[in-house]
């Protein structure tokens, strides 16, 4: 076996002793850390990978002997739900994060695949590497702690459970580990890309030796308790100094705001369009493909008059219309793209958000709802996420709706005299009017 | 046809004159109502029900050319969706519920399946209705107003769409529309058994006729704004003078709180019980039987121990623990139910609650939290909502955790002494011991 591994074939060992008298104190540790962390705005993630799929569960249990269930969550990412196998990949993460204050053991197996795709495509390792380390530092500059650990068994370990189980005094092999053993040679080379293409400084791997389940349990124990205190004391939030407005964007001075359609030509080519559109929502039904529209822009810009005309045309079954206004608690109790992930549509339906993630940069970062560093960062998010959509095949548009100053103001007096829209001007309408130039 | 349909086979028109001297109002009317309802604890739910499937849809779209999209969702109920066929059917009703202040249009057609069968069985019906009507007023006295409306399509102009289709310039007939023209005849009278069993004065069924797009959309756009301006005005909180706690329960006093187990006969007997449970929670999830435990019981009596010791037993892929603390911000949005619903567990899955529902009869009612009509009332309300996991073959078992309180007192004083336990002793566990007798 290659030296990668090494340091995790020692047949290390935790007598019965060391274990009782470790246990206690890390049981402490554990619910302490567990407390301190229920009061703070940080949240952990035990991600428990690696080749020992027996030791997993079983290390999983006595997890649970030691800490408080009430905030701990256990979620098997494999095999996908339903759900998770009709909405972009990186949504099965998304709607089963943390909320702060709380720590999640994700029991993932990626492993597997590698270790069965007998020559994978080394640049796609590389690829997810890289995906893998970008959200996991977003999530980390957000307060989220992830504990990665590989459950390490070396080949000899795994042939002497099998051959225990022909004796009949094993546990027998899962599924899972015959296909380990079968390709263990080729393809560890895999598994050490894909570790030392994600270990980080803040989140490194934890390579643990799980041939004797005293030792993986103090081990994995350990790690856990010592992330924990360590999300709630030192939070990661580096400036992305590199970080900002891309170039090249369209500029709102570059809009003709002269352009007009004639009526007659408008009401025409509108209810062609609806017409179409119709059709389109129903096929793309039945061909399994999702959209979704983002609206931005000015007050009064038209923004829900635009909506109207595409929710009459949609077919009502399969769209929903998600505005964004303030966050709710359990909004709030997450990274802020986590609102935006829930509401990502299923194939074949249609989301549309009156306004969106780009509150981040706009509202937040006008008013300083969002720290600079926070705003900064993300820029690059927000293009992580839409081009998560689009890797999917989801349908994406985003529009920004312009006016100039003048007419927003000639369309706030009209709507005062107006018995059905009044209720859309308030004060606070005209208190964002004045941070038009920010 | 019988007098029932009657007044909706009259060949009712709205003429365009009418309706656009009519449509003006009814926008002020409806997003007026909207923007009430969005300010109120209030919600509203439209249910479309009925025989004319096509012009259901078109009338949906017409709504939202009316609507502010943002307070409206469109619910379609068939076909349900994977993650609702693996849960207890209320279900599909309950996470599609809307939060306070909105309206969602729930489209329904249980109507197609009435009208499949050729002799559906009448107590079933009567059952359905009753169970409905039941349903309907728990959900009426937490501030919901359901508007039921039914397209009606006489047996002709059913039959004069489909001479059109085949002519060429008409619509044809959908699926649904053929199934219910085949069965028409046969199938009526068991329509109107539903009809009348869940017609209610809270939430009767406005039959409409729907041969005319202009005339369904102006009757059915008047109920929704007449009802939204009912649900923000008028909150219907009838106290269930029959409701309150149910006789035969066990009495805490019956409880023997001298019973002990030897302490190694206790641990023999765990080891074999987890093991058990072990290989009981991986075959519960082979066959498909979710189950549901709720602990409730004194401070300090042992949940938390209890639930350690199931969790570390149980398949860790298969169960989730609610903890039940103050709800949050999109919980109180909904029926003090929602909230365990939404975590009720999917076939296979197991759900423990630290804490449950009971909370609505126990600290909800001895703090004065609910007013007395609200929890009266939840006694049955629970029992309902117990029946159902149970009609669906959900494993539920509720334990009252009991101790006097001489060993509360000893254990919080315990507590307070150990170091990892200490955190759970604040002044209000103190505060509620006072009211014990309560």
């Amino acid at each position: 076996m290659s030296s990668f591994f090494e340091g995790v074939e020692q047949g290390a060992e935790v007598s019965k002793e060391e274990f009782e008298a470790a246990e206690p104190q890390l049981r402490v540790d554990l619910l302490n850390g567990q407390f301190d962390l229920s009061r703070s705005s940080a949240s952990v993630v035990l991600a428990l990978g690696g080749i020992d799929y027996q030791g997993r569960d079983e290390l999983v249990n006595r997890l649970y002997g030691w800490v408080d269930a009430r905030y701990v969550r256990t979620e098997a990412l494999y095999p996908p739900t339903e759900a998770e196998l009709v909405h972009p990949r990186p949504w099965r993460i998304w709607h089963r994060m943390p909320p702060r204050g709380s720590m999640s053991i994700f029991l993932s197996d990626w492993t597997t695949s590698l270790l069965e795709t007998k020559e994978p495509d080394l640049a796609d390792v590389e690829k997810q590497a890289a995906d893998m380390r970008r959200f996991e530092r977003m999530l980390a500059a957000d307060g989220l702690r992830i504990v990665k650990v590989w459950l390490h068994l070396p080949k000899d370990a795994l042939e002497k459970r099998k051959r225990k189980a022909k004796k009949g005094d094993g546990w027998g092999l899962w599924k899972e580990e015959r296909k380990v053993l079968e390709h263990y040679e080729e393809g560890m080379p895999w598994v050490e890309a894909m570790l030392e293409g994600t270990g980080t400084v803040d989140s490194p791997w934890h390579l643990v030796e799980s041939t004797q389940g005293r030792h993986r349990a103090l081990a994995v124990g350990q790690a856990a308790a010592a992330a924990t205190s360590r999300a709630v004391t030192v939070r990661t939030t580096r400036v992305d100094v590199a970080g900002g407005p891309h170039e090249g964007a369209p500029r709102l001075a570059d809009v003709d705001l002269t352009a007009r359609l004639d009526e007659a030509e408008y009401h025409e080519r509108r209810e062609e369009l609806q017409e179409r559109l119709r059709k389109l929502s129903r096929k793309a039904w039945k061909k399994k493909v999702p959209a979704v529209f983002a609206f931005e822009g000015w007050d009064a810009a038209g923004k829900g008059g635009v909506i109207r005309r595409l929710t009459s045309a949609f077919d009502a079954r399969l769209f929903h219309v998600i505005p964004i206004a303030a966050p709710t608690e359990e909004e709030r109790a997450h990274h802020y793209l986590w609102r935006f992930w829930r509401h990502v549509p299923a194939d074949g339906r249609t989301t549309l958000f009156d306004r969106s993630w780009y509150g981040r940069v706009l509202v937040e970062r006008v008013e300083g709802f969002a720290p600079e560093a926070d705003w900064r960062r993300a820029y690059d998010e927000i293009n992580d996420f839409e081009r998560q959509l689009l890797d999917h095949g989801t349908v994406f548009r985003k529009y920004w709706l312009h006016l100039s100053p003048e007419e927003q103001l000639a369309r706030f007096q009209a709507r005062e005299k107006t018995s059905f829209k009044k209720y859309k001007i308030t004060d606070e309408d005209y208190r964002n009017r004045e941070k038009w130039d920010d």
